[in-house]
Order: C-alpha cells, then sequence, then structure tokens
C-alpha cells in the first residue's frame, strides 16, 4: 500500500525570512511536500486585512541559494488566498502557519497575522494550525515549537477538524523537559492596558506610539494565556462566527421596529 | 433636571473625508457631543489590524472652513484605541462607526474596518455600533441609514449592551418606505468566491489583483445576508471570543499528550 503524500502549506506573518517559518518548513517536509507562500516582509498585527485595491506580486525567494518560497507583497490572508485560488496546483491538504515569535493567547488573538493566515485556509477549506512560540526574546529556538507543530499536523492530517475550526497553538519558551504538557484551552479575557507615549520629532511636531503592558484579568487555569504561563503547550479550536448568540436570543425583545416609525 | 449630554465617538474605515462619516456625525450632533476620529485615507479590509511598529500622527481636519475631526495616519482600530486612550479628555458613553460604503455581513464582517473600529471601542469598554448601507453604487444617499445609526444609538445609551457585544447593522440601500422593518441576525455562512486575475505591466512583470463573487451558501432567513436582500434592516449583536466552544467539548479525547513522546 503506498501513503499519497500530504501537500502542505506553510505561511507566517513575521515574513518569509524569518527563522520561525524556516524551522516550521525544516520541519515540515518530513511530513510532506510543502510549499512556503509568506509575506515579503513582516506583517505583524494586521489582523484579518486582504489587498482589494492594489495588486499583489509575487516573487520567488531563495536561502542559502535554493529556492524556499514566495514571497507575496500582501498580508497573511492575502498568500493563503493566492496560494490556494491561484498559485498551487492543487488544494494543499493541510496549512500550518508560524512559528511566530510571540505568543498569540487571548485578546491577542483578534490581531494576529499568524491566526490569520490559518482562518484563511480554514475559510478556503484547507485544516489549519496556526503556532506561536511564547517568547519575545531575540533568537529564540524554534526547534521544539516547530516538531510539535508537525506532529500536531500529522494528527490533523489523520483525523481532519470541523469544518469552520481551526487550531491556535502557543508553545512556551522553555526547554523541552520543562513542559509540563498539553492543555485545550479557550481564548481568555486577558487584554492590553495600552498607552500612548506622546513624542515631538526633530520638527517638533508630535506623534504617538502605542505601548502598553497585559493586564491579566482572566487567571483561570481554563484559558490559553495562564496555561503557557504555567509550561503547558495551549491548544485552542477557534472559529470566526463572531455571531453573540446568547445575546441574539435575548435582544429579540428590544423592538427594534419602534425606530422605523418618527 | 438636567439631563447630561452623550459624549460621542464617531470614525470609520473609508476615511475622515468619506460622506458616510459626514452624514453619521452630523446626525449623532443631534444626539449629543460628537468628537470624530477617524483614518486619513480609506482604510478598507484591513481587518483588525494594529500599528505598532510605526508612530502615529493626528491631525486636525476641516471641512467646509469648519473643524470636523481628527485625522489619523492609521487603521480604525488604531484611531479608536488613541481616541480613548489619549486623545479624548474623557470616556465616550458609546461609539459608532460608519456609515460604510458597501455591507458588513456574512464573511465580509472578519475582513471589514467598520466592524474593526466598533471591536475595538467595545474592547475598550464602550458600547458600540458598526453601520453600514448595503451598496457600492457610487454616491449613495447615507442620510437614512444615519438617522437609524442615530436612533439606535439612542436606544443603545439608555439600555446599555452586554460588556462584550457590539451591534453590526446593516441597511439597504432603499428608498425607507420600502424597508419591510428591522430583523436581529446572525452571521450568514456566505463567502467569497475569489479569483485572481493575472496580468501584465508596462515591464512585463506579473501581478495579481483580487477579485470575485459572493457565493450565497447560507440562504437561512435568520441571517444578516438574506434580511437586506430581503428589504429588512440586519442587526447582529457580535463579539470577539473566537474559542469554538463546541468542538473545545468533544477535542479533550485527541490525548494530545501523546505529541509530547517520542
Amino acid at each position: 500500500m503506498t501513503k499519497k503524500r500530504l501537500k502542505i502549506l506553510v505561511s507566517n506573518d513575521d515574513g518569509i525570512d524569518a527563522p520561525g517559518i524556516q524551522a516550521l518548513a525544516g520541519e515540515m517536509k518530513k511530513l510532506g511536500d510543502v510549499t512556503v507562500i509568506a509575506p515579503d516582509k513582516q506583517r505583524s498585527a494586521v489582523g484579518h486585512a486582504i489587498t482589494m485595491n492594489y495588486p499583489l506580486r509575487a516573487s520567488k525567494f531563495y536561502k542559502n541559494g535554493e529556492f524556499f518560497g514566495y514571497a507575496i507583497e500582501g498580508t497573511p490572508a492575502d498568500c493563503v488566498k493566492l496560494a490556494i485560488r491561484s498559485l498551487l496546483p492543487e488544494k494543499p491538504d493541510i496549512l500550518v502557519s508560524g512559528v511566530n515569535h510571540g505568543s498569540n493567547t487571548a485578546i491577542n488573538i483578534i490581531y494576529s497575522g499568524t491566526v490569520s493566515a490559518a482562518t484563511e485556509g480554514t475559510i478556503l477549506g484547507i485544516p489549519s494550525i496556526a503556532i506561536s512560540l511564547t517568547t519575545y526574546g531575540s533568537e529564540p529556538d524554534f526547534r521544539y515549537a516547530a516538531l510539535f507543530a508537525r506532529k500536531l499536523a500529522e494528527m490533523v492530517a489523520r483525523k481532519g477538524l470541523p469544518e469552520a475550526t481551526l487550531l491556535n497553538v502557543n508553545v512556551p519558551a522553555i526547554q523541552k523537559k520543562e513542559i509540563k504538557g498539553v492543555r485545550v484551552t479557550r481564548q481568555g479575557k486577558t487584554r492590553w492596558d495600552d498607552t500612548f507615549d506622546v513624542r515631538r520629532d526633530p520638527n517638533d511636531k508630535e506623534y504617538y506610539w502605542l505601548t502598553g503592558k497585559l493586564e491579566v484579568i482572566d487567571t483561570s487555569d481554563d484559558t490559553d494565556e495562564i496555561a503557557v504561563m504555567n509550561n503547558y503547550i495551549s491548544i485552542t479550536p477557534i472559529q470566526y462566527d463572531l455571531t453573540d448568540y446568547a445575546t441574539l436570543a435575548k435582544i429579540h425583545e428590544w423592538k427594534f421596529d419602534k425606530l422605523l416609525r418618527d
């Protein structure tokens, strides 16, 4: 019995030259045929942006003299749309986005380009995984997160995922032997206590720079944020139906039709 | 008894010079004290992007010789963060984003800058409304949608909204007398059947341009898409917890801990 090789699409939001995607693509090649299609430069915190008013360009990107993948002048969601709708000859069996440099937990999920690539894959019918390493330190070691992504991708390829669901994975940036286990989590409610630095440029004109610190307002063990803080790998199934069904059931009594009368 | 005037923040994603935000701000002034803080130019389909790696600038924007609001070199979410965290002396009582030129229903919600502004307001604790006029025709009449937004904002200011919920409103672009009523809806599953035009620039280099048509795969009467098609105003309560709780309950049996062993 011959096993058909998996067709794997790899993308990210840190850009095609980031070490995280290099580690990920290297691992994924052990599992199947990999195509890398990723932004030409860093596109963090771009949310689920797509490019409609400008053209997209794709160019071949080489690493150490070898063809590595396609660099796209666009967002992570653009890369995945273009890959699946145009560049790839066949639909991939699985999409893996990452390894992101920095966590994508709690409120960060909605700003995340890494998650956005996986969301676009899911919309287009591809089982998809977003994977992040929870450190902002310089030159982190992406190898274990990439290895874990490969094993999880193998499991997902075998079992499938529900039609509109992707997996958002966060791996703590510690030694493998310190990892306590894997926890299936919900998106925590922890958010940013933003502040803006008000500065003046050399021409004495004001500008603002976003900064701030995390406000951990959800300390429950079943959240993504707390799982990684406690040295667990966090896996959160997420989806893109934003309907608030609890409120939907209640809000009918608001008599909105009255607003139509003057 | 003196009623305290409402403090209202108005933003959008079509840019501060768009006619939709002018109509909206004009109506909102009948309800309270309005501050307009909006992108300096069109920022459609930017999703929930925020700017972290570049500074933001705010400049005063004048319309017909009068101060209209602050133009921000950033995304809709940037505008709302900067407004609430830095520019405004007090937290606004309500945020209204729009009137968008074009519908924000079904899958479009997750790409929408208009909705993103309202989402950011909700995250920051402000009852928020996104409002869109469902036409892509040129020079549409935003007046009725703006008037409806004002009436709804009055209702929301009185009743409040659940902590993490915003209202996404779509108004069909028809005469007021043709509007059949208001429907409380869920986000439909209708999505884009994307294609990319492959073209060549004057230097004979290839580029890609996103196009496509809506694929109406969810024709249920309780969806936003079908409500506006049938001449109803659609109001969808939405939230930003992306956890797929149904899958979360099931996926525990997957034995992810096995992936940690070699």
